[in-house]
């Protein structure tokens, strides 16, 4: 079970159901089940063709009539806002920071003292005074002066990455095989004999050095070090026929 | 000027002009200004009205043919893909790790040198082997097996909140000032007044000691202690009185 399944995305009063199938749908990219919907402007929101790969997901949503009720059985409750000027009554966190919190207590609780709500308001007002109050802080996506307000979907998709992202993976990378030495420098023998029968200037000993330096600072994997090669000779060969 | 100002974000062949809309929308989100289309579906994506708040940027992007053409400045081109199981010709990092040497390549680049093209493909079958052919390699969104496909403007959000996130800012946040202890203590001072009136149960010595560290548990801000022991010597009064 991935830790995510212990959070609960609570939309609150949205209005456009196109945009709770896009929430629908970026939860299932990051594996993260459990939708509540409170007070939906558009009460068949379950038909949103947005929710691409997540109609299971948007048609198990669970409606609820206010937030406290849809909030009661988790343990950590954090609202999201756009809001930076508006005197706000609850600490307020960027996604960063907060994310790093929400993922802690996602992994570390058992049962419901792990489960955490994640609210976002209406597409129009955000949360309200009331909806924040069943909040213990908020969180803010960090977004520029100029355009702080955020499309509902993509919201919910970047909040998710958030808590999907890993710090480990981010050294993870698909690195190919480097090229052995002796394979860099049979390149370097086959295209320093095509430039000698060329009539590429330069003394030979220096060119020789200069492309073999040349070809290290490629950095070639074993695979391209081998087509690299085989261009090569074709090239010699057209050279000396 | 904002880092991302030299990041180009190139939507290749895109279907849908709200997409691209929306794309627009996350770019301004982001402090993202220039967007290139190349081939779009619908020539006419500039009415696009999901560009919320975005609307001169939309206005703004630079049309072209194919994508050697939209590229051909950028001293480096990633291309996205959700694929994981064909065999990509060409490197594949995660988002997080791919992103941190996008970051890099922007904050250290001058002019041209620093300029990165970041590519998203068609919603039905995302970049061509022709278009990554362009790139010199490739990032995937960190999605479960389940629903890997994300949808475009989604998509765009996470990858432009990545290279906006900072760690440094992980470790702002607002805190309240914190109680100083005398506050603390007149709250403390006033609850046993009020639990001693009430007939609370036990010794007043060890329920004194009990109420002390209750309240500081709770890691009261200097404000809300305020709040407390207004509460508290109302209740006080009332009981009194």
């Amino acid at each position: 079970m991935s830790e995510l399944d212990r959070l609960r995305v609570v939309l609150v009063a949205s209005r456009n159901p196109l945009n709770i199938g896009a929430a629908a749908r970026a939860m299932s990219n990051f594996g993260c089940a459990h939708l509540r919907v409170v007070n939906p402007y558009e009460p068949a929101f379950r038909e949103a063709r947005s929710a691409v790969g997540a109609s299971e997901l948007l048609a198990r949503a669970e409606v609820y009539e206010g937030v406290g009720a849809a909030v009661s059985d988790c343990a950590l409750v954090v609202g999201t806002t756009a809001v930076r000027h508006r005197v706000l009554q609850q600490p307020l966190h960027r996604l960063e920071y907060g994310g790093r919190v929400i993922r802690k207590r996602l992994a570390s609780g058992r049962t419901a003292s792990g489960r955490v709500a994640l609210l976002f308001g209406s597409e129009r007002v955000g949360l309200s005074n009331e909806d924040m109050s069943h909040c213990h802080w908020l969180m803010r996506i960090p977004t520029c002066e100029e355009n702080i307000s955020m499309n509902l979907g993509q919201a919910v998709a970047v909040c998710l990455y958030e808590l999907a992202r890993t710090e480990k993976a981010a050294r993870e990378s698909t690195k190919k095989e480097p090229a052995k030495a002796e394979d860099v420098e049979r390149m370097t023998e086959v295209l320093h004999e095509a430039l000698g029968l060329s009539g590429y200037p330069g003394p030979r000993g220096s060119n020789e050095l200069k492309i073999r330096r040349l070809l290290r600072r490629m950095s070639l994997s074993a695979v391209d070090a081998e087509v690299w090669l085989g261009v090569l000779r074709h090239i010699l060969w057209k050279i000396k026929s």
